[in-house]
């Protein structure tokens, strides 16, 4: 029998509570011997729930405990989550995680002290919820060299991008459904801000490049500014707006930026909708590949913290090999990645002001919306972002930019 | 230095031996070994190819080379693959394979014999080319119990019925033109009749169940049949028509089939087209996810090939389990499947047709297309087949009938 802790019982702790009791046959047989739930780690008590005759509130009991061989931190944020974790890899104790902030910023660290002791740390959980992307990265796309990863990594805001598109509503008219429905929390901030994918795609440009990805260097604009309007053009286009965490490798530089960007229907994260998340990787020998699925939610996070218990559990006394150097990845300033730009732009399609567009900018597509009037908007050829910054300083009256990948 | 053997210079084995050359550097370093390629076994020469110097006529020179520790089996078919991969498991070399159809047919004794000898007999390439699924039902999902994997299994015909709905030309039209894209094979039987397909869902439905799914035992229907008016009824509806690769767990039962069905936008799958192919996986708590990708070409299914290399090599001495056990699943007869059914009908839509439609099938939709005339459409609610053959025999004059999995 193999004795495991739980550090935290809340959301994401008690659906792996849940899990484990659901499908404990069918766990107990992928994972070679009986998995056991022997603490609960909480502040609070929990008369009535089966659970309570776990809980502990000291973490000291679970450190110093030699039956337990694996230990899950649930409980999000970065302290006391670090301390107990560097504690527990450092006494043997194999970890699984769900916690993105502690992986982006102390990854490397407890990865090379798993290493170090023949034990894991693992965290499949943390980017992508129940999406299987961290083992596929590390295990299954061995024989290639990743150039691409773009993710819908935040359910949230794909949630009010796909509602706004949907009812025709504002920003904050949907986020204020979205918090009623418990799919934003009360403080936005994190998942709005884009500071959430940030730290996923942090994470993954880590395993999938082999070099650690610092979330600080990462460009990132969340969906605040994103209008009604904006998404009128979007659909006179046949694009839809998704906040997109993307890294690349161009030639032999990398870059990784985090923003809201216009994709056509030809773009497989274009029918990536609601709270639904998605990870598109590009392989020089594989191609195109996808990775969908529930990027949130308490069940769907707790099979992939559970998945992981299952591996650990496999792998006691062996490290499984991650791909993540503690050589810093050199990322080049965004003002250098080239792209297009699609641009709101006061004036009238009819009008001079497509010829001052095409003074400055070459040759652009020009988009009307019937019923938005005043305005018009151009999608711009390929260019980087600091032509872009410096062409559209010349003109006057442009309303709103929003990065496009279109046809 | 873990030398390795390549059986068959075809397509495959000739994407195995550029991989492997292309990304040499990368490769050895996430194997933590440098992969040597010391044979490939080929009844042809080939001069002027770097490979000529590895090229063996006689399977005997690789087994009885004790320095060859992992074969890569890319001929494909059940002979000479199924003596050479039995005999190179027996003394201790694991194997790495392409072929669905040695897989589907002897996987389970191949597995058996891989166990015992504490190696691995690995096929990811087997199923959905390129795309990671057997690695991630085996080690991703493990915390869930799963209760359907659908799939897009066969690029070939996919590109088929993609084709027709873009250009609304027949199946022999668009076969035609696919054999001269070189899409499809000369005999497209394997493809368009579904078998291929029927193979690729036995092994998954096999590895996601933890027991033998036997591919005869699977009910096959390709999609000659699809006709340009079929495909017309699907777009009136919003829907498309795509070779479905479908088993699942109903209850405690268990079924599988592969044929054509209609699905619309809510189903991930539907906007999967050309020669993508697609795996939809629903587990209990996980909820829904799906791996997206090639699902065919050398590159991508060399892709798949070379990373289980990488994981022989990293796994020279230690099994990786598979859930897949010699106990045979029984699947329940198709008849007792419920689901919706599109049904084209000789009459008019204002006739009494209808009448006679409800009389025997109570409330269905009905569907007509401007531009067909003489028939009409109509969808039932869900029954089982046998209920639907049996109302179905009561009327006169249904030209075709699609299963259906419509909102």
């Amino acid at each position: 029998m193999i004795q495991i802790a739980v550090l935290g019982y809340g959301t994401v702790g008690s659906g792996v509570v849940e899990v484990i009791n659901t499908n404990h046959e069918s766990i107990n047989k992928k994972a070679g011997e009986e998995i056991n739930i022997k603490y609960v780690l909480d502040l609070k008590e929990f008369p009535g729930d089966p659970v309570q005759e776990k809980i502990v509130h000291d973490y000291e009991i679970i450190a110093n405990d030699p039956e337990v061989r694996i230990i899950v931190e649930v409980m999000g944020g970065i302290e006391p989550a670090y301390t107990f974790v560097k504690r527990a890899l450092e006494s043997g104790k194999s970890v699984c995680t769900s916690n993105k902030e502690l992986v982006a910023k102390h990854g490397v660290e407890l990865l090379e002290i798993a290493k170090r002791n023949n034990i894991n740390f693992l965290f499949e959980a943390s980017c992508g919820g129940g999406i299987p992307i961290i083992r596929p990265l590390n295990s299954s796309l061995t024989a290639d060299e990743i150039d691409e990863i773009t993710g819908i990594l935040n359910g949230t805001t794909n949630y009010i991008l796909t509602k706004m598109a949907t009812d025709g509503s504002s920003f904050e008219e949907v986020l204020k459904d979205a918090q009623e429905k418990g799919y934003a929390e009360r403080n936005p901030e994190a998942d709005v801000e884009g500071y959430d994918a940030c730290r996923k795609i942090a994470i993954l440009s880590s395993l999938a490049f082999g070099r650690h990805v610092d979330f600080e260097d990462i460009y990132t604009e969340g969906i605040t500014k994103i209008t009604a309007e904006d998404i009128k053009y979007a659909k006179v286009l046949g694009a839809s707006i998704k906040l997109l965490a993307t890294s690349r490798k161009v030639g032999d530089q990398f870059y990784a930026m985090v923003c809201p960007v216009m994709i056509d229907s030809s773009n497989p994260l274009y029918s990536v909708n609601n709270v639904f998340n998605a990870i598109f990787v590009h392989g020089n020998v594989l191609g195109d590949a996808m990775f969908y699925g529930s990027g949130a939610g308490k069940l769907p996070t707790a099979s992939a913290v559970v998945a992981d218990v299952v591996d650990a559990a496999k792998h006691l006394n062996r490290n499984i090999m991650m791909n993540w150097s503690s050589k810093k990845l050199h990322l080049i300033d965004i003002s250098q990645v080239r792209q297009r730009y699609f641009v709101r732009m006061k004036g009238s399609l009819t009008g001079d002001f497509d010829n001052k567009v095409e003074a400055v900018f070459g040759h652009v597509d020009v988009v009307g919306v019937p019923s938005i009037s005043n305005e018009f908007g151009f999608i711009t050829e390929e260019m980087t972002e600091q032509e872009y910054h410096e062409k559209a300083s010349q003109l006057d009256g442009i309303i709103h930019m929003i990065r496009a990948r279109l046809g």
